[in-house]
């Protein structure tokens, strides 16, 4: 039987990953960060599975970059023991961060403002046990962080220094997303560089130690030249690529790793359509393609050996409901398709998607074993 | 302690449910049916709830609607005995249906196809157990379904009858989410009407039985005027209600039973932003309004009691961030909002947001017990 076959006996719709491809993902910006001299410390808030994390981190205790306390929380009780929770804190949080952090865990957290640094010193000091964090940079005016200019950036770094806790400074360009191109993310990344690096350097000015240099994502990860001062990098959706890191070049098509397994259900042959059992509740709502040069509408079809199928796309979604399509101007007829044939859908966005799924249906890299089960969790 | 007080107890992001607006929702849709003389039979797709079905449902043996067989076996397992499975059919599902009407449970199916239609005949023939179905019928040209002047729907109809296992017609205008205000939704009620009545009239003149006429959505179902000849109306979101519901004129914004809890991680003064920790992973990326005339991002902004907050909104969302905004245009400054402070963010559509949740925290309608757990469930 092989796993084409196998494919064909699960129920419908279901996640899956082709561990081949996840692990030529890996080795590709593992050597690459080992030719720049960077650490790199994968984001697991893309796969969400203790099974992947092993292949991510070799050694199995770090470092790593989570979202959610939760995932902090379950990789930590496999055996992680450097993780850096990459989300603003809340004083609420502090007590689980204290938690994971007293079970043996160097759990680092990030801030940019005097409240939430105050609230860390106050809880460092009322428990007697630190809690190290890093400053947030802003590198692209998207989201959170302090402009590497910001005279606060010092405020905060003498108060934090003064409890034990700076660790020193981290930074994500999220709007590298957007770009377009080697040359556009490699501006991307040096942007990142230079916020993170200046941040730093301001710190040192002003006598304070600051060891980590914290930068990325994916694009700017595999975009990035020179990444002097940095000393580690960041990057989630690497470990399985999707349709909008595709379209802005940083990967091919032929390099996703995730797929959403999916049966033909029905057809309204008058308008090119065929039926799929796959709604935006399996492949999520995320659009992200929509503003790129080549829209995927929900996805991009393939046939059960994870080869596009002669271009077609999830055009619309409801929510158990898929239309496949032709693009918008491609008159040729749908290929044929009859009630019940298995297709897989490449997402736009590999992060939105696995949270979908409770459990990847693994095409081992090594075949003949059958397809694996990993579990994946979610939740806060 | 109030329940207030209570939800500043909760980790965030959490999914709440205001059971008093939920239960005048669900007594607003169960009055219009009866005063329109037809079954309601509840879609329990939104809700994905053994406690909130049964509120739904107060005899707790049905009839409801589903999406997924996953829902089947767990309603059919909660005492349900009444469900129609509102997604096409495939041969590889008949399986798990038979199992599930083995077990006491009439469950039906829908198809528009010869193909669907000859593989539910060959297994209930197999098995010498019927699997009742009922033929989709296509009342807006969104999705599936035969139109009702199609002469395949007598053809399968022969089929079907002639093996006893013709149950009726349904319909489901989900155009019906993109109309605006009384009357055209009105018109949609009406378009869905005249769709199942002309194809179960048609079935009829060719000798055929059709008991069943089955439409709806939660906007004609409170928009309809007159279903005579139709036998039971299918409703979803009508149970929480949403923001695309009240911008098309179904609800009131007060009407909204379900919203995520949040908590203000940092700001970014200079641009009028307050970051939350809610973003598209506890939102959901559905961005139903963004068609409408009102604009409500990834939703609208309450404080803890579930009041609109100055008529903020999340502008944008990554994956564990939410931007809390003004609409555009408005530039007076945002409101005081600490890190630490609570928020609840109503969605633009409760069954994406719902479902990106595992449990409800129930504020109950009988005040003074606390919060509730209500758990969730989901997969397919």
């Amino acid at each position: 039987m092989t796993d084409a076959e196998r494919l064909c006996d699960l129920n419908t719709p279901a996640l899956v990953l082709d561990e081949a491809r996840m692990r030529r993902n890996i080795a590709r910006l593992n050597a690459r960060m080992e030719r720049l001299g960077v650490t790199l410390r994968p984001h697991l808030k893309t796969a969400k599975s203790v099974e992947v994390a092993r292949q991510q981190i070799p050694g199995e205790t770090g470092p790593v970059t989570v979202s959610t306390l939760k995932e902090a929380e379950v990789f930590a009780a496999a055996g992680v023991r450097d993780i850096l929770y990459a989300v603003g804190i809340t004083p609420g949080k502090l007590a689980r961060v204290q938690a994971i952090r007293a079970a043996g865990c160097d759990l680092a957290v990030v801030l940019d403002s005097e409240a939430q640094a105050e609230s860390v010193i106050a809880a460092s000091r009322a428990s007697g046990a630190d809690i190290p964090a890093l400053i947030e940079i802003d590198s692209d005016g998207c989201r959170s962080g302090l402009d590497p200019s910001d005279p606060r950036i010092i405020t905060l770094g003498r108060a934090l220094a003064g409890a034990g806790l700076l660790r020193g400074v981290m930074t994500h360009a999220g709007d590298s997303y957007g770009a377009l191109g080697e040359e556009a993310l490699a501006a991307f990344a040096a942007q990142e560089q230079a916020a993170a690096v200046t941040a730093a350097e301001a710190l040192r000015r002003a006598g304070l130690a600051c060891p980590v240099v914290s930068v990325g994502s994916t694009p700017t990860a595999h975009a990035a030249c020179d990444l002097t001062g940095v000393t580690e990098v960041r990057a989630g959706v690497y470990v399985f690529f999707d349709l909008v890191m595709a379209g802005i070049g940083v990967c091919a098509v032929e390099d996703i790793a995730l797929s959403v397994l999916t049966t033909v259900i029905g057809h309204q042959t008058h308008k090119g359509w065929a039926l799929v059992d796959a709604g935006w509740m399996a492949l999520s709502a995320d659009r992200g393609t929509a503003r790129q040069a080549r829209d995927q509408g929900y996805g991009l079809v393939c046939d059960i050996e994870g080869r596009p199928l002669e271009d077609l796309i999830v055009a619309a979604a409801n929510q158990e409901h898929g239309i496949v399509a032709r693009r918008p101007g491609d008159t040729r007829p749908l290929p044929h398709l009859p009630v019940g044939t298995r297709l897989r859908i490449l997402p736009n966005h590999a992060c939105a998607t696995g949270a979908q799924h409770d459990a990847y249906a693994v095409i081992p890299a090594e075949p003949g074993q059958g397809l694996m089960d990993w579990p994946r969790f979610r939740g806060w």
